[in-house]
């Protein structure tokens, strides 16, 4: 089996820290116990190669002998073929938990992500715009608070689609957008309390402090 | 082989017609040649058993045998494991495909879907998040058209990955977001000059307007 290489950036302002997307393919290795390095690029001087590895000039890609994958959906599939700890072996359940992949990238992290750009720009707009993704937003989050009352896990056992889903609720959750969603907070807290999220979310704010 | 059946809703209003997400589920069907057929759910009352099927009241989802599959992306994989006009079989290539269904959905949808928003409620104000979500998308369609201008496709054939690209970059260009970037409104155009598309988007405007 080849050694897997993580590459990320060498350093980013404090307020992503913590937040990075490599991040969940850190939290993904752990889980399974893969061997993997972690190597870095610029953030302030993105090279030709760079686009290269990430056609959008961002992190993270995983480099698995002579492959090198971009997009932490398709990094944490590919990881969950080499593990049973991160993809159910079960052909249902295995579907189920792709299924998951996308919802909490496509269907969730789409309302998520603008609604968390605006208060991290302490931009309260009231704007018929903004007020539209409040409501998408929220629309998005009572649907998840009825699927996470009833299980722990988004299929039977913990899966990427876990990592995956509770790192976009966790963004939401650091702006307070989980309040009146108590099983969604739940769900984020007993994810984050998993050793293997503890030790990449350390990794990462250690990464990120040698630099500075 | 199983009858494969999308189901999506039984109308919707006039501007997402052409736009709706069964749209990409018609397109992969029709350029693979599966057989299917097509099922509604009520738009305005949506029952509980629709959220059995899609956990968020959206549509589509695909019944394959036993197996119901939500999410766009989750669905076109899954037609990309019945048929190699969707997913290239060379494993290099097929996980490139992968890497842009992703990229697709979680990098560029991510940001043109918040900013096709602001433009479907007319909605110029020039609020801090409305103008980090004009630069978002200005980001991410510059990095598309450097990758655009040199290919027909995003990997060596058409695959679903274009199909989802080119479904996302299309509802950019319907509110003349795609100007300054001739490759990707050329992409665009490719894409939806395809009988497949064709076909799909005829079939989805005759059935929304077969329930007027």
């Amino acid at each position: 089996m080849n050694t897997l290489i993580l590459t990320t950036f060498d350093w980013v302002p404090d307020l992503p820290r913590g937040y990075v997307r490599d991040l969940r393919v850190r939290w993904a290795l752990e889980e399974a116990g893969l061997p993997y390095r972690v190597e870095s690029v610029p953030f302030r001087d993105r090279a030709a190669a760079h686009f290269g590895h990430q056609p959008f000039g961002q992190v993270p890609w995983l480099t698995d002998g002579d492959q090198s994958i971009f997009e932490s959906g398709a990094i944490l599939l590919h990881l969950g073929e080499l593990s049973d700890a991160l993809l159910p072996t079960d052909a249902r359940q295995r579907s189920e938990a792709i299924q998951w992949v996308f919802a909490a990238l496509n269907s969730v992290e789409m309302a998520s992500l603008p609604w968390s750009l605006a208060r991290f720009l302490e931009d309260n707009s009231e704007t018929p715009a903004q007020k539209h993704l409040e409501d998408f937003l929220a629309a998005r989050l009572r649907h998840m608070e009825s699927v996470l009352a009833g299980r722990d896990w988004l299929v039977d056992s913990f899966s990427v689609a876990d990592i995956l889903m509770a790192d976009v609720l966790r963004l939401v959750d650091r702006f307070d957008g989980l309040a009146d969603y108590p099983a969604c907070a739940d769900y984020v807290a007993r994810a984050s309390a998993r050793p293997a999220f503890r030790k990449a979310y350390a990794d990462q704010m250690a990464h990120f402090a040698a630099a500075d």
